[in-house]
């Protein structure tokens, strides 16, 4: 039932957009599931609706096929016009290849704006390249990219682009939509464009449906990534050029190793401190560039050792090297 | 209280990563919420221990600060050992540059196995990307990357490379750590390397402290990044080059208006199919390739002309393009 405040005034509805998380019930956020409780109306694909059987009695529900997303965020729009408060829900988090880029398009399409009486809320979950990993031990750790092989709505020569670019700075890479009945051929090409930059060894790790019911991990190598069973609802981890698998265990070390002796109690390594940049940093790493160049390096022979555009070096070393900021107490905290 | 089934046994402790989220009780996940009611400990950087402080009463709470990962990992290990549930938080998701990674590689190290009796679980959260964005708008939608500047850990070319690949491939890009008191420069330097390929009035958007009570959002473009208010709580989210700031909101489109006519009630353009995959997709880009090769185009100009390595064009083109797949009745279904 929608409030009235008023009664000469319609409550203006609101669209909820929720991710669920991975879809166990567990693993959704307080706020997600008192957003689809305080809905009118829920939305959604029709494996996610499943998903929330359990919260769904008594609400109008709305099913539907997952290449109908734009009509879903019109049927949105128009249940809230009407006074709903609609959940439009998305396995993992709406904000990634989920709904809340097509509906802020059909909203602006449709001359929605922020001040307009139907509100928008976002309502953030985890995705799906988080659950996996925390399925398969610690992939991630360090940079990581994500990247849709679904060539619905993207040119391949972007997505080879962007696996490529991936693959040759080293991040660990999640895959969204690998491989479906019809799009077979898209895994054996991005396999092939990883193998031009990391080992053919390289750990894989392929996690179907976390945390539900029918879920399946199986670990393999970039070598075989092609020939594992991967289906529309899997997710595909590939391992940087650190990556190991341990155990059963698939984890990417932070680099540590480059700085804290492990076995010896974290005792520091010489030349380094903690809480301070590696000498090799970028303060350090600059100071060893100008002693380069200084010595006859030139701009081509350090933009060849190091991997980086030429001008990019030209222009970082034509800027004077700043002082050391003075030692403070502030501690070095990260976001997370 | 360890609880005891057997009473000449020790009940084996257990250590449970928990992922808070963004750091509001609402955006906290079930599952998370219980591991820290039944934890006997509960250890984490003294920030994220404020965050969760209405759930810690009776309990040991262990507060370290964050450059010692280690330790917190060590501290873990000695009371689950010692028959203890000891929860170790993250705020955000304790696999991106959280908890996890450090935990596995202490846990190895002291010879801990997964038959080992004190057990592991890691509990996924929202990451402050998925948090971030959701108080913008719609900023990741496609494929993106996430980079720490951050190079306590990490040689700076290793990161500068990452910049200058993300960029240069487009992919929507989340900076964590971007600044501290020490580190000032390093978001300099990302600027520098993004203005190598995107536009200076690319979107970039600022977000301290997400769903918290000191929550502050920033947009700004990339010319002026640099010069923005960033501190240590700060995520910075830059745009691909598609993103658009409209009505106060950060939104990536998905790539519709490649395929449907947005304002002509979702019809499909000529020539694309709704749920098959774009002309431009794999296998009609494959034919397209051959097609021109066929005509005298050679490896060289292709691979100039898609902007993609020559051996990687040279490869592809020499597999043989297989039939289409028949059609079927399976339906196209994104993981998210």
């Amino acid at each position: 039932m929608t409030e009235q405040q008023d009664s000469t005034a319609p409550q203006a509805g609101k669209i909820m957009l929720v991710g669920i998380g991975p879809g166990s019930v567990d693993h959704m956020t307080l706020r997600a599931r008192q957003a689809i409780a305080e809905a009118d109306v829920v939305i959604g694909y029709v494996t996610y609706i499943k998903l929330v059987a359990d919260l769904l009695e008594g609400k109008e529900i709305i099913r539907k096929s997952m290449t109908e997303e734009l009509d879903r965020a019109v049927s949105a729009l128009e249940a809230a016009e009407a006074g709903k408060k609609v959940a439009l829900i998305s396995s993992g988090d709406a904000g990634v290849y989920g709904m809340a880029g097509p509906t802020y398009e059909v909203l602006f399409q449709a001359g929605w704006t922020p001040e307009h009486p139907v509100q928008l809320e976002i309502i953030p979950g985890a995705s799906a390249i988080n659950s996996c990993a925390a399925r398969v031990g610690a992939p991630l750790t360090h940079d990581f990219c994500s990247i849709s092989l679904s060539d619905l709505l993207t040119p391949w020569p972007v997505i080879a682009r962007r696996l490529d670019a991936a693959a040759y700075a080293d991040f660990v890479v999640a895959l969204y939509n690998p491989k479906s009945g019809r799009r077979t051929r898209q895994i054996v090409e991005a396999q092939r464009l990883f193998l031009r930059h990391r080992r053919p060894d390289t750990p894989v790790a392929i996690v179907k449906s976390a945390y539900r019911r029918r879920e399946r991990i199986e670990f393999t190598t970039l070598d075989r990534m092609s020939e594992a069973d991967i289906g529309m609802l899997s997710t595909v981890l590939i391992g940087n050029s650190n990556t190991v698998v341990q155990h059963g265990l698939m984890v990417t070390p932070r680099g540590y190793a480059n700085k804290y002796h492990l076995d010896e109690g974290g005792a520091t390594r010489s030349g380094e401190k903690p809480g301070r940049s590696l000498s090799t940093g970028l303060l350090g790493w600059l100071e060893t560039l100008q002693a380069a160049h200084a010595e006859g390096a030139s701009y081509e022979d350090l933009a060849a050792e190091y991997r980086l555009p030429l001008d990019y070096i030209r222009a970082t070393l034509s800027e004077p090297l700043e002082a050391a900021a003075p030692d403070s107490s502030e501690e070095e905290m990260a976001t997370e």
